[in-house]
């Protein structure tokens, strides 16, 4: 489990070698950021080939840890500039652990116009031409795999978005059934991918075996007692298996803090045909799959399956983001529309919430109206046809609204809010404004303590108590994201200290040695430290951890609130961790 | 002359008050600069209402000083998100001066899609609805404010592509004859303009008087001296007049500093139709007129008249500076097509260099071929329609890059490079990386020593000595840019004590008192001082002071030279002055 696969595209070949010392420890999150901060010149353009792309299984992935499926990828970010970790759930993380991999490294760029698969078993790892797969869909890159390699493998590719080396790239990874629905979707990294030239990753771990606990005992007792939490948790053993996690839609616009019409206010009067409630409704009358888990292991079970009137599949989920991102803020309410702009977007290799904003950006320059779902549609066969359009859709939406001279532009470090304004639920602004990541909501989900009494209590309007909030998340989130489980197993961390005590035996049975949790949150600490330092390096400071400046002046309704926390409160967040 | 304009487009009032203290020995660029920097917040969008855009003569303006009748152009840019200063000669800033103005300030901003113009004299100031003027070219605007304002006056205005907001819009100031030939380019100012609503300034100095000194025989004395060193110095008083500016482009390319197809070599084996030498006999063949002045008082008369086979005006010049941007750098030869562009831009309002080297990156993402000159003129008129792709063109290299995913975009701080390769001219490279308004060859002409054995000799191909000299030339250009001198001035300054001598002499007659060369250098070095402090407080740091990587790892044809001034050197220009 020691191994990193080392693949130049520069010289097409491919080498495994020894970690060294220093990255045996670390898994997902914390194993790609280290090696991209070790590695990559912080000042190096995000498409040359200076820079790496790194996908990497969690610590725990594949030793049977519930929920611990999550690969990371992670590089310099050609949307952010900054260091950038995105995981995705899928088969890819475990199946790449069977091959007895810690970490892929792809390095160099090849001759322009190239395309190349990647294919890695347990005992080899080649590179082959694949001109033939330039300019396909995730979907039927996926499918030609399955009909070449068989229905054990899982895939990691990109569309046509990363090909084009778009700023809304994403990468995608195959689920249980092979589809490509899963994503590391955040910060352009299928445009890394795309620009050396590698299609997809195709893992056989035939043959392979799953990576083994030092203290096999010791590792059950812990993962009986993360299990047991999770079940226990109305979250994660009952709402999200049963609603999805777009269970969230009529909470957030209950708190008034779900962004409609490019986050021009809070609730939006069409959210009931578009929420959890109503999408758990249609799925259960056309036959088709609540509580569907994205990869094996899985006992939370958020995702689902989205069928057609007819019942043929569309889509997985889609998740609450991707139904906000192309729904509320577009000021669109048709969920079968927005089930297919999800599938274009899984098919095209596009992160939803970064799409879904851009979307919602071109709706305020004018391009087409708020509403306008088919006009929406129509913005994605752009991006597939390639078009001066299509490309701007695809690059993001701060490239978007300095094309068209637009001063609303929800981004921080050029990568779109998501699904929850900071006016309303400040803990969140303080998250998108410090993130080592660019506006994120996976990097520190204070809608936990603020909205959902999880963790504890914290006013969402006030901004006291939320710095500490985020920082408590930032913290917490980096080690679970190294960890490679779901992210969704905070909610339990946080209110059952069983959870943690369970991920902590289960890691100290992995390793054969006692972790506390005090060492579980150094492991977060130390990962933040390391994105820090690069981000410091590539030239952030201070005054970039901040909100566009509308979330100051600009009212928003129906709380008639503005993001309150001051600046010099933003500037502790990382204090005692830089 | 201590009074300033403010223009709320908010309230759409304008009211003159008396300047504060600490700007009434300011102007140009100096006070431009300082106003921003104490007005603006650093933090906020360039095109938001925060936001303010100065307009201000130069302290010398007016006074009959010779060649001093640039206008400065200042705000916070949306192309570069620094401070920014863009200067531009035409009659505009001396007819300012002979309304009493120091400085126009615009703020606010209106409702969106209006359209105002500003009319100014010695006494009033209003401003007036002018939709009727929305989505002219400046040549149409500016015709029709002298078919209802007659002759005497001067227009500053925005073309289609400052109305757009695009990151590439400047602001046109009208010549002698009444053309929008003069530019405040870089930087996207136009769109600043354009944001607040303001459509054209028109300036009508009946009845004014101009600036008068305090101590007029000391000016005279002064400026005689100064008007001597002008017309002594081989450039300034022979080269520019004959052959104009782009008496460079041989110069340029037989140093091997000529960027040719988007920076890929240092010369161009097409320069010779293109060249200053040629554009002077075609001129001069079809009746043009070379030694033309773009403002009265101009000694140096670079500028020319363009025109076509039949005789008829096309535009002014161009340029070196944009015959190279569309010219050498596109792989196009072609000088009719040149100057077609040269007045496209000029009636889009639209910088002339980051649009020929937005089209250049065009070009290297395949949109179309390099040295396809139609197909250059189709991407203008894409501007001319607003389509994406037009409205991309309009929006700077970097952003278009972002949009093709493109790594060789040649830019610093959103910015393009001009017309000299850092790798040949290792001067202009420490000029580019370090100004404070992106890159720049303006703010620090280290051609002069490295190339025209202008101010000494320093060896363009090494390290050694680029860092005094950039420094030097930074300090010396931010002196003379507050002075509203032409900074061809400088020519004489770095090789006749006397020039030096006569310029103080006049700043000190002006004043009334004794102005040193170390007084005047000081007023560089504090406006140096303030923008630096403006773009910190944005969060500018040492690690934006860089050229793009490929500067350093792509070797240039023909010396196969890379850029060699160490990142340390790079961090110590600014060494005493921040």
């Amino acid at each position: 489990m020691a191994t990193i696969l080392r693949v130049d595209m520069n010289g097409l070949s491919v080498r495994r070698e020894e970690a060294d010392a220093r990255y045996r420890e670390l898994g997902g999150r914390g194993l790609t950021s280290a090696l991209v901060a070790h590695e990559v010149p912080p000042h190096c353009h995000p498409l040359s080939a200076a820079n790496k792309l790194v996908l990497a299984p969690g610590l725990l992935t594949g030793t049977g840890a519930p929920c611990s499926g999550r690969l990371s990828a992670g590089a310099k970010s050609p949307l952010t500039h900054t260091i950038k970790e995105a995981n995705s759930g899928g088969m890819a993380a475990i199946d790449l652990a069977a091959c007895g991999l810690q970490a892929i490294v792809v390095e160099g760029r090849p001759a322009a116009g190239k395309c190349y698969r990647l294919r890695v078993t347990p005992g080899d790892a080649v590179l082959e031409p694949a001109d033939d797969l330039a300019g396909l869909g995730n979907y039927d890159t996926v499918a030609r795999q399955v009909d070449r390699f068989g229905q054990k493998v899982s895939c990691i590719s990109i569309g046509p978005a990363g090909e084009m080396r778009a700023g809304a790239a994403s990468i995608a990874v195959t689920d249980v059934e092979l589809r490509p629905t899963r994503h590391c979707g955040r910060g352009g990294l299928g445009a890394v991918m795309g620009s050396k030239g590698l299609k997809v990753i195709v893992v056989d771990p035939a043959g392979g075996r799953r990576p083994r606990p030092a203290d096999m005992a010791g590792f059950r007792q812990g993962a009986q007692k993360f299990n047991a939490a999770l079940l226990g948790h109305p979250l994660t053993g009952e709402g999200l298996p049963k609603f999805g996690t777009n269970s969230l839609a009529n909470v957030i616009n209950a708190v008034g803090g779900y962004p409609t019409r490019n986050f021009s206010a809070g609730q939006f009067e069409g959210v009931e045909p578009i929420s959890g409630e109503r999408q758990h409704d249609v799925i259960v009358e056309r036959g088709g799959e609540i509580a569907h888990a994205c990869h094996r292991g899985c006992t939370i079970r958020c995702s689902r399956t989205y069928v057609d009137e007819q019942g043929e599949f569309v889509t997985k989920g889609p998740e609450y983001e991707t139904i906000w991102a192309h729904g509320g803020n577009c000021g669109i309410d048709d969920l079968d529309a927005i089930a297919r702009m999800d599938r274009m977007d899984d098919d095209l290799g596009l992160d939803t919430i970064e799409t879904g904003a851009t979307i919602a950006v071109a709706m305020e320059a004018g391009i087409l109206p708020f509403g306008d779902a088919q006009g929406a549609l129509g913005l994605l066969e752009e991006v597939r046809r390639g078009t001066p359009l299509g490309r701007l859709i695809a690059s993001g939406a701060e490239v978007l609204g300095k094309t068209y001279g637009i001063e609303r532009v929800p981004t921080v470090k050029g990568q779109a809010l998501p699904a929850y304004d900071p006016r309303a639920i400040q803990g969140m602004g303080v998250t998108y404004a410090t993130s080592t990541m660019g506006a994120d909501h996976t990097a520190g989900y204070a809608v936990t303590a603020n909205v959902l009494s999880v963790g504890g209590k914290v006013d969402p309007l006030r901004s006291e108590g939320q710095i500490e909030l985020s920082r408590n998340l930032q913290i917490a989130t980096a080690a679970i994201d190294a960890t490679g489980l779901c992210l969704f197993v905070a909610f339990a961390v946080l209110d059952d200290p069983a959870a943690l005590e369970g991920i902590c035996e289960m890691l100290g049975g992995y390793f054969g040695r006692r972790i506390t949790a005090e060492d579980f949150l150094a492991l977060g600490k130390r990962t933040l430290g390391v994105e820090r330092g690069f981000n410091k390096a590539v030239g952030y400071t201070a005054a970039h951890d901040r909100l566009p400046d509308f979330f100051r002046t600009e009212k928003l309704a129906p709380h008639n609130s503005t993001f309150a926390v001051p600046d010099e409160e933003l500037d502790q967040v990382f204090a005692g961790i830089d």
